[in-house]
């Protein structure tokens, strides 16, 4: 630093929500997408409301491995006199057979479709077989063991709505309804870089004195689980020059960038430096703590993110701003990214800083009773051990100075990090 | 079916939790594992307590850009009457540099150690720098923006327990603490058997009338987000001798198998048939409903968890028997794999059948004024979208008939299926 020079400072915190509008405003949602089969595109982000083309069951079903019969020719059957019906043979999967015979029942195993004329399955545990005829020793309700027509799914309901990322369940369910392809959206290519000379990727030379760059594969582990493509794209020096050569080339490679590091005031933080050189947009200093020192930027109509170094302010901007905007970019519900739990604070909390700004506190859930309880992780945010050891955070609002113990809180987990 | 034999049923319904343990007792966890760098055991399960090799930090730290000064020296700093000190040089990241001079001031980054000698930071915005000196204008409390040695974690605290899936934030912090290498377990192999002659993998046959197969890559792309490696052996026909076959090789090259459909008690059923054969152990019929035609085997130490065909007893069953077993056999802690959530339920829920049964519902949860709220899916054990539109599920205890509207229940999140 130069005698006669101020320090350069952020002059103004910007609220979180303000900021994901600007980005989002000035950011298209991705338009590439790929047809896959429904199996296929499982963990992938589904562009377009999807229904079903059939009803589920397409026809009525037997819920049990057992005889279709006419619940009308049953009615006084008892175990005294049971009514004896002759079996017109087997239906077997996936085929209805012939219609059934007056006097007659068919064997007919779980999910077979009932053959017209029968209304009810008598259960095989509940039968005598002989001389091919079953007797059959109580009435049964119309329907009784019968799962309807169309009760599963209705022909032309929703199955997955545009924006949701297809679960193992969902997928295989659209295979049944003989769904055989599903659009869904190209994953995003997610640039991150890390700033700082003392940094290495080397642990030999961590050994010898650097600091090992452990955020970069930690953000890219966690970005991995959710529906995009990232790549770390190396260790830039504190140099003005190679911050802009990296900036340039991460944007040209990806849809998104996150910068990690480099993100503060001082003289060897470039990040800032560049990012109002060429943004569209730039907004450093965020109302959210930890977090202050991350911001936003948009260069030619891409997303950067500006994830400070400490721990808890990278991980928390990725959660609050990065995800958010990757969600946007990938038109993909925000929501099924978290997991809300509601739990009772085991003790105080009080804020003495930052009192106008969003606080992020990590707490760890237990169960005790049936209650859920969340104990707050206090600690200042360069604390990696009080996320590694939690299980999901609080957002705070502004001007709340202290949560009471006892309040029910919302947690929020968000799945893919934990 | 031949005349005069009576159809077979399942004789007794077992405990689930009798199951388990009759299963674990017979089951060897397995004992491979190899040593990975934290970064690349991410997702992996860590077979032994991992201790902080050292505090951190290290040292004293900077939680500032700013000055690292003795507080002391700064007792009667004001605005009218700054303290001015010499700065006498700089701290680079992840270096100690020589004692703080008296009446002097060193230069320091967010992270830096704190010189010998010095107690405080002053931020950079607060100071005036003239001529190689910083003017500070307020006292400073001790250790006012200092993160204290051992404040994050102090050496010899564990880590990670062993049975933990190592997560991006704990490999991170293990890689930041100088651990180059955790023992994690190898994956265990589990092979996925599907039976049924009705059953196609191809979607062509399926158009042509065959039921496609579904179930066996639902089951996979599940277990895929568990830290296993499973794999689908194919489709077996409702062939006694296929399925003998067909179980012995997927025990041979499996430390565990799942097999779907084919085990209730029709003539079509042969797992259990198989099984009744060649098991050390064999039970049949599950008290857990939907579910309980499912059940569990030992084959030669091998345990083979038998999933149902209808989709809810499918999952039950591997939910509740399959993924306990395999935590087992990889030594991981279970409760990992499931989220717990505490809701409102919406509406009653009536059980009619199978009352000294453990029942199975799965829900939706939503939230609202700051509450969560479960709907319950009734539906039959076949019905696809009640799964695949729930959130969780709950158990609800043998001989409880009722749950009321209004009841404060606790809902299981499935992590790795949702």
């Amino acid at each position: 630093m130069r005698d006669g020079t101020a320090h350069r400072r952020i002059e103004r915190f910007h609220e979180l929500e303000w900021v994901l509008n600007e980005v989002i405003g000035r950011v298209f949602p991705l338009t590439g997408n790929e047809l896959l089969r429904p199996l296929d595109a499982i963990g992938r982000t589904v562009t377009e409301d999807v229904f079903a083309p059939v009803d589920r069951p397409p026809y009525d079903a037997s819920h049990m491995d057992g005889y279709a019969v006419r619940s009308s020719e049953l009615r006084g059957a008892s175990r005294e006199r049971p009514v004896v019906l002759k079996v017109d043979g087997f239906t077997g999967p996936n085929e209805r057979g012939p219609p059934l015979g007056p006097g007659c029942a068919r064997r007919i195993l779980t999910g077979g479709y009932m053959p017209e004329g029968a209304d009810a399955v008598v259960p095989q545990e509940e039968v005598t077989v002989e001389g091919g005829s079953v007797s059959v020793r109580r009435p049964l309700r119309p329907f009784e063991y019968v799962d309807r027509v169309g009760s599963d799914l209705r022909r032309g309901s929703v199955v997955v709505r545009a924006g949701e990322v297809l679960t193992p369940v969902k997928g295989a369910l659209l295979e049944t309804l003989g769904v055989r392809s599903v659009r869904v959206m190209r994953l995003p290519e997610v640039g991150v870089l890390s700033f700082g000379s003392e940094l290495t990727d080397d642990p030999v030379e961590a050994d010898a004195g650097k600091v090992l760059n452990t955020h970069a594969p930690m953000v890219v582990s966690m970005l991995k689980k959710l529906p995009c493509r990232p790549r770390y794209l190396g260790l830039i020096p504190d140099d003005l020059d190679a911050a802009r050569a990296a900036l340039k080339t991460a944007l040209e490679k990806s849809d998104m960038v996150l910068t990690i590091g480099g993100s503060s005031v001082s003289e060897l933080d470039v990040v800032p430096m560049v990012l109002s050189e060429v943004s569209d947009f730039f907004a450093q200093g965020l109302k959210m703590q930890p977090g202050r020192v991350g911001g936003a930027a948009v260069v030619n109509g891409r997303p950067v993110i500006v994830l400070p170094a400490l721990v808890h302010s990278t991980v928390n901007v990725l959660n609050e701003l990065g995800v958010p905007v990757l969600a946007h970019l990938a038109s993909a519900k925000l929501d099924q990214f978290f997991a809300l739990t509601v739990a009772t604070l085991s003790e105080p909390v009080v804020f003495h800083k930052w009192i106008d700004f969003v606080k992020v506190v990590w707490v760890s859930v237990s169960r005790s009773d049936g209650r859920l309880t969340c104990r707050p992780h206090l600690s200042e945010s360069s604390v990696f051990s009080s996320i590694a050891f939690s299980d999901g955070y609080l957002t705070v609002r502004p001007h709340l100075e202290r949560l009471e113990a006892g309040a029910e809180v919302v947690v929020k987990r968000p799945l893919w990090m934990l």
